[in-house]
C-alpha cells in the first residue's frame, strides 16, 4: 500500500469492466500455461506463450497509468497538489521499465 | 506452436512440480489483481501488483530458459544439430528482452 | 517529430546541464563498450555493461517523463489542453516498457 | 570482470567488425540525443530516441548472447563443462531482460 492510499472510486472506475475483463484474460493465460507445462509442451511454446502474457500484464499497466494521469493526477492538479502524485506516478513507472 | 515440436519430455520436465508451483502463484496475483480492482484500489497500489506480477512471470521464463539450454540445446549439441536450436532460443530470448 | 511539436524551452529545460552530463555518461559508456569489443573482452562482461548502459539510458527517459509531466502536461492542463498531451504520454510510456 | 574471464578470441570475434560498426551506430544516437536537448527538442520527441537507442543496444545484446551460445558454450560443452557457462549466460539473460 502506498503512504496516503486515498479510497473510494479511482481512476480507472469509469472502465472497471473493460479492466476486469483485460485481467480475466491474463488469468486465462496463465493457466494455459499451466495446462502446456502439465503436457509436456515444448519449452520454446511455453515461452513464447510467456512472453504473450507479460505483454497484455504491461499493456493493462499502461493503460491504469493513462486513467491515473488523466483522472488523479489532474484532479491533485486542479487542487494544487500536483507534484507528490507526478513524483508517485513516475516512480511506478519505473517499476514498469525495469519489471 | 514452433515448427518442428518435439513431443515427449522437454527440459523442464524434471521441474514440473516447481514450475507449476509458480505459475499457479503468478495465477494467484492475476487473481489478487482482479479482487484490488473490484475493491477500488488505488491506481499506484494496482500498478505496483502488476510489475510484480510481471516480474514473476519474467523469473519462470529465465528459469526455463536455463533448463532448455541445459538439457534441449546440450542434446542438440550431442546430435550435431545445435545451430537450429541456438537461433531458437535466441529468438526467444529476443521475445522476453522486448516483452 | 511529433505532430504538432511545440518550440522553445520544454519541461527539461531547467535541468538540461544535469540531462547533458548524463548522456555524456552514456555514451562513455558506448565508447567503453567498444574498446571493450576492439580488446576482445570476454563476451558475458560486454553483455554486463550493455545492460549498465540500458540502465543508464533507461534513467535518463524517466527523468525526461517526470519533467515532461512536472512542466508540459501541467501547463496543458491550465490551458485546458490536457487530454491530447496525457495521449501522448501514454504513448511514449508504452514505447519506454517495450523498447 | 566476471571471475574466470577467459582470454583471447571470443564467440563475437568472428563478427567484430559489424558489432563495431553496430555500437558506433548507437553512439551515434546517442549524440543525436546530447544535440536534440541542446536545441530544446520537444520532450516527447527525445523519449522516442531514447527508445529507438535503447532497442538497438538490446539487439547488440542479443546478437553478442547469440555469438556467445554458439560458440564459447558450444566449446564449454564439448570440453565437458557446460554446465557452469549456461548457469553464466542465464544471469546475463536476467540481466538483459530486467535492463
Amino acid at each position: 500500500m502506498s503512504e496516503a492510499t486515498p479510497t473510494g472510486p479511482h481512476g480507472y472506475s469509469a472502465e472497471k469492466q473493460a479492466l476486469m475483463a483485460r485481467l480475466k484474460r491474463v488469468e486465462g493465460q496463465v493457466r494455459g500455461l499451466q495446462r502446456m507445462v502439465d503436457e509436456d509442451t515444448y519449452c520454446i511454446d511455453v515461452l513464447t506463450q510467456i512472453s504473450a502474457a507479460t505483454k497484455a500484464l504491461q499493456a493493462v499497466a499502461v493503460g491504469l497509468l493513462e486513467d491515473h494521469l488523466r483522472h488523479c493526477v489532474m484532479q491533485a492538479a486542479a487542487d494544487g497538489n500536483a507534484d507528490a502524485k507526478i513524483k508517485e506516478a513516475t516512480a511506478a513507472i519505473a517499476r514498469l521499465v525495469k519489471a
